[in-house]
């Protein structure tokens, strides 16, 4: 999906990635775009089998570059952590221990927490296959795991690490329901502007004869206006409906091939401004 | 990572997920195993660049099998959303219109809603490289985007899917801090067990010269209780340092090489079951 705007900098901080002996290059790559898609830089890779760097993980990264750039490879998961204060292990599988366990909502809380008190953190993901072994989990302080569907739990590393750093962005918002651009900003419109709707498009349709039998005509005009009023209008779209009306009416009905004759309606200025849209 | 339970049934329901001329078949089956892996079930393909079905699809897909089989195909969005009632259209860019735009847990919250409310839902999402055309955009009722950093914005086709997946798995726990498993419940030990553990040590660290000078003895038992109150260990945990201070309290300092002489300390049957851990 597109929307970059390569203007704005590059979030950085945020936990350290470890990636456990991974084993393709690609999904290095594609852990390094994951991590840039939510701000996360900082990514550590343990004996990785295609070898360190690699072009291949680079070319998967869609020019996650200061990732890829910034990656550092260790021989052990031991010296990988060595200088973090906290440490999550990532796992699908239940293990023996006394660990807690997390969602990833609550570890993007606790992670937020302990950087904005300092602490360098980190979060380890497995190998592809078989994920973390259980001393690999035992140098975590916490376990975080994810609710999948227990029938197909089997998460792609570079999707394990994007739901991750996905829950750490959103643990920085204000609101979890932020979003980086919203809607218009658009007042409902005013009960004068639905009123003046409402007699713009009656007038044009009782000059057609809509409203028979007449003796009918309050109910229908009741049934027209509620279904007009459930849709909470906003201003800019009752002006929109008005110039449709407008439209609509300019040829009367005794004129169908519409060769100009202007409708009966004179059109004041007020109508003129409606059709603005 | 694995972690599948095969024995598990598949999920099933939940929003359809439609795919606006996807270029690459391998993403397709990214696509069907992120959906897999959070309970979505039903793809659908507008014009796959690749054709349908595919079986470089199928290979990606990590058996994501039920998704593939069951995904179908259609020449235009339009038929591919007939039969919907609501749709969003995931989009990285802010458009003109005047529709809504929610962050991934609204959406997902408005996607349960209506699907218990038994209506169909779909959320659609554009091509690998520019997203969603104006007009694609313009046939959803709502739009939805992501919280990703401004500067790397782009997101893989498959990991937009999984956010959208995940939510929605997520919008269906009675606490999205809910996990699959859990810790191990385990009571915190009580006063009385960490007195006797605090006795314990003391006493051994007593036989050793550990609390000099005697004056300084309360302050040294205070520090040392505090630093081992802090932890909040479970009950088990202070079974295993007990059985951990019986072992090391086994030989005097008398006699440091270990022939075997034992402690002055006679060992009670509390202190055997203690070492049970």
């Amino acid at each position: 999906m597109a929307g970059t705007d390569r203007s704005r900098e590059i979030e950085t901080g945020g936990p350290v990635v470890v990636l456990v002996e991974p084993q393709l290059a690609e999904n290095i790559g594609m852990v390094a775009r994951a991590m840039a898609n939510f701000g996360l830089s900082e990514l550590r890779l343990v004996a990785p089998r295609d070898g360190w760097p690699n072009e291949r993980a680079r070319a998967s990264a869609s020019r996650a570059d200061h990732v890829i750039d910034g990656a550092r490879m260790f021989a052990t998961l031991g010296e990988a952590i060595a200088d973090l204060n906290f440490v999550f292990a990532t796992t699908a599988r239940e293990r023996d221990g006394y660990k807690p366990v997390r969602s990833p909502v609550d570890a993007a809380r606790t992670l937020r927490g302990r950087s904005e008190a300092g602490q360098a953190t980190g979060v380890l993901f497995g190998r592809e296959r078989w994920g973390l072994l259980n001393e690999e989990v035992a140098l975590a302080d916490e376990i975080v795991t994810f609710p999948v569907n227990p029938a197909f739990a089997s998460l792609n590393l570079a999707q394990a690490v994007l739901l991750v750093a996905y829950e750490w962005m959103k643990s920085g918002l204000e609101k979890e329901t932020a979003t980086p651009f919203s809607g218009p900003e658009m007042e409902p419109a005013s009960k004068d502007q639905m009123q003046g709707l409402f007699d713009h498009l009656e007038e044009a349709l009782d000059a057609r004869g809509y409203f028979r039998p007449p003796d009918k005509k309050a109910k229908l005009v009741d049934n027209l206006r509620a279904v007009l009023t459930r849709q909470g209008f906003y201003e800019p779209e009752v002006r929109v409906l008005r110039g449709v009306i407008s439209s609509l009416d300019r040829y009367t009905p005794e004129n169908p091939r519409g060769s100009g004759a202007p409708t009966a309606r004179p059109r004041t200025r007020k109508n003129a401004d409606d059709e603005r849209a």
